[in-house]
């Protein structure tokens, strides 16, 4: 049995964690911290749980979190890579839900997170938990980086386009959007259902902190110098990511719907839909899966794909316990086989 | 392995059969009909079910259903009262998740449901699945009644206090609201979002059809005639029933806490809360599960009640798997542990 | 033209008022206050309002406000009490929509609202301002103190009933509930949309401050000793409240739609709906306007009467705008003419 | 008084000509119509409206409507085109809200909605009523065609950088989504609350019918041919479009706020936000408004317009007013100052 920690565990990453976990024939989660809500039953802050876990918050504490095998860190970012370098010291395997370390190059990092790192020593040693490109590099991670939410949308949609040469990576569009869920479980006027409920916008227009994760992702693919257009929207539900991906085809679109399922064929999350099927969030809600559809409207010379996960799922703690898996050697799907919750 | 059909799988409690079903180590699903769909593949219609079920909807067929050990009715009312009479001559186990069996008497149940009953028969034979009063019954049924969304939340919210006498049976109050995926899978105008969401409404003042079913299942625990006051209205979200139930106390409240926690302990799917704590539908979303709360408002002579369920899980499908796992020998829990997506 | 000001203008009775003053040919809004957006343009804040207003908001000023011929409080509860007596003293009128004039008993008001009341010797001259009881007394009001939102649908619900004796009033019982605008605009988890949105649930059952100003305007219509149970609960939508109000009949339901209609005869905002249709909250969403319907299930004894305001219009900014018309001899519908928004 | 006209009446664009009527000085609805709802009266069906109008349904009737100085078409497509020369023959004026008159090209259109077109003569004559375009051809309009609601905003966001030459026209890229009022009132599963509720989805990958209507609308402020890539996508929410445009700039950028601020000045609907400041949906709810955001994310070579509107009032109901406002010599307006309803 995997011995389980998680640090942040009163957001919802951490209790989306605790709902996978509590399917997974593996892991027992045996430490949950939160300074907020230490003392406080975990079940207590969410019902859903009472009768699943018999947990309690913690303080954060290095010795009981060096106790695990693996800690998740589903804080959020600015807060891991103070404490990851002790845990790695101790041996325990850091599954880090947050940004921390998923920009290598410490400046660029430091650019959009406002602060210099902590520990920039550990982004080279930190794998990218992007296992339809990361596999092999995951089962030996010691510190893992889950993706960000939109850019593991974003990159399963384009990976197979670049990969193939498929598209100019130089004029690449992403309009995607997301649940209110991805903004965190935080006290913000802006996140109230009374400002979002019923509307719909656009944020971070200017620069959003994924953009750099996603072009760093995308140029491993090509040798060609890769620039997104990245514009996110808020949408008035809870759960859920969509992107629509725009690029340039290079030649008369051919064999992309084949190009997709090959890319793609053997990987248990990734989805491609047929061809004029167009993928929902709701389908993929609940479950560790993201759905693809790839189109050329008007046989023009835009290809456009479509890309849906649940941002708490595939987007975050779904992926994060695909890693682990990979990391411990167990069968990628352990724990991971709910079903979207439709309707 | 425990062979199952579905007949009417198009439907809401159908997609949620097979959700449920998808985890039930004991449980194939053989045969799914739909005479709209027939022909059409399941995972076309609910890409949810992508990569987890390999069915295609077949028309209803007698001998195929006849095939199974079990079959599920997910139709509306007025069918399964039909077929079921044939299925089980030949054997076949049925579970019913209509309004057709139900209500013992023939001549009430015309009067709410619109036409003569085609196989009152079978009234009597049928059991009422209810595994918290009718666990033993049910265990033996060749032909379970799955009880409606609002009857199983107002049942187990007042069964308690009418067993132990506590409350007046003869003026109970019943303020409830559901969900709209309780109104089925139907193209009709006051379904669609721009009908009822963001709005909230009464409906069936004058007189709903689960009201009989209520009355009938609460007399049984009683000897003193009921009668209950029931409005039921439409919340604008998918899942999800909450109960408020209002009675008058005999005497002054004492241990009605404690009279609930006796009640239903040993129960897996019913969860009565700590007092001062109000459930909410998310926190059953998903999952098989009842969560109760006991409250006297400021020590006067009235108690309240509240009571929540998803309506398509303990109020529909999962309450037709559990009576399943009765019905078959099996843990009463199997297939059952989803934990509710929160948020 | 009325020199109006607002006093705590960014939250939603705020914008609200401003949104319905806008249209008001007799008003115009001088001064807006806010302590935390002080320097702020208000279309920056609420860009709906942009062209409409060249307003700033400005630090509370006893001076400003008192150049205003009338001054509204859109503030919590425990602000008003402490500036009113300073505002009268110069002249200014004032409407309060917060909680600090509503209770005509300062020891009660305390026991619900925490603290002393800090001007109780202004309770009396208070004017309750429910224009369809108190309309005479509102003309030459001071101090107009607006209903709750809750206490406003409840009452025009039932004082029908009781002013003309139909329903015992010792054991009346109201379930209702509200969107989440009710909770204003304030920086809460409780309030996110991800916290309440697809969900639903009670709230304050143990007791809620409306439920003493419930009873007290209900008191003044019957001789009889009055006792509500009041179960307020959360809906997952921005504006309206609905109450399912229950009370027992004397004797045989005759003649309560043409009581109902009698009695409100007249009424400009207080809609009372053919028999057998029931009230839906969009379509008063906007609207200064209470649609109510009176019903009888199965003929019992037990009367339903349905009751539906948005809970920032008729609930709050626009009855306050309907006793500012009063208040200075104006008609009372002047910049109350909006049509419901539906969908 | 201006004698209008409404067939169509019970679709949304309907119900809200009617709520914008309300409140029009110079405008008297004096008939309605719907062949499913004849002889009901109108505020049965739309209880927002009663007290308001006292109109009947009535069958369509060319009499009838030849009586009115203008009637509004508030019909699906492929309707109008049938009655509409009878009423231009009998010297009433038409405003059309459905497609049946957008597109001059009788072939291009019958390629689009599925069958020749009726009055291709007519074609000629239509005038788009895009105000901000066609304002002076609007006054002698006897055959008015109101726009799309996504060419509307769409339209808007990208006409000043057409009519400058500042972006490429052939390699638009529009990225819109949509309420879901603008799918009417129609009875279909797709539109159910349970179906879109909590959920997001592109749809009309392929080819949407408002893709020639946007492509011909830009043609005209360039002389360079144009391309459009268009996806659309549906909202879980009920009004409101919203638009994110991307264009190639030519050179670098400079002065594109003030080009919006200049192109727009003096428009009564068209509100050129803030630099920074993104539009909402929520900010135009229920106005005859579109507010729009220039952007240039990293400084890059890519323009990002941020468009929206409500889609049932400058994207319908409050358009045709404004150019009935314009063909009837009225301030332009006349009836359409609601504010957007926040929150």
């Amino acid at each position: 049995m995997i011995r389980a920690g998680i640090v942040g565990g009163t957001g919802y990453t951490g209790v989306e964690l605790l709902r996978l976990l509590a399917s997974h024939a593996d892991v027992e989660v045996v430490a949950i911290t939160s300074r907020a809500e230490a003392g406080r039953r975990v079940d207590d802050l969410y019902p859903n749980l009472r009768g699943i876990y018999d947990l309690i918050f913690a303080e954060p504490d290095a010795a009981l979190l060096a106790g695990c095998d693996v800690v998740f860190f589903a804080t959020p970012h600015n807060v891991a890579m103070h404490t990851v370098p002790e845990l790695l010291a101790a041996g325990t395997r850091v599954i880090d839900l947050s940004a921390d370390y998923r920009i290598r190059d410490a400046a660029l990092w430091s650019r959009w997170y406002g602060e210099p790192h902590a520990s920039p020593e550990l982004l080279e040693r930190a794998v990218y938990g992007l296992p339809e490109v990361h596999r092999e590099k995951i089962r030996d991670a010691q510190l893992l980086s889950c993706p960000g939410c939109y850019p593991t949308a974003i990159q399963l949609g384009w990976l197979p386009l670049l990969a193939a040469g498929k598209v100019d990576p130089g004029s690449l569009i992403a309009s995607a959007a997301s649940g209110a869920s991805g903004a965190g479980r935080q006290a913000k006027i802006d996140n109230l259902l009374t400002e979002i409920s019923g509307s719909f916008k656009a944020y971070g227009v200017g620069g959003h902190r994924h953009l750099p994760e996603i072009e760093q992702g995308l140029a491993e693919a090509t040798t060609e110098s890769v620039a997104v257009t990245f514009v996110p929207h808020l949408l008035p539900m809870v759960r859920g990511i969509h992107a629509t991906l725009f690029a340039r085809l290079r030649e008369p679109a051919e064999g992309l719907q084949a190009l997709f399922e090959e890319y793609y064929a053997g990987e248990p999350f990734v989805d491609v839909l047929p061809a004029g099927v167009f993928p929902q969030t709701r389908t993929v809600k609940g479950a560790n899966r993201c759905q693809l559809s790839i189109n050329v409207p008007q046989g023009r010379d835009t290809v456009v794909v479509l890309s849906t996960i649940d941002n708490l799922v595939k987007g975050a703690s779904g992926q994060a316990v695909q890693c682990l898996n990979i990391m411990f050697g167990l069968p990628e799907t352990r724990g991971l086989q709910q079903v979207g919750l439709l309707p």
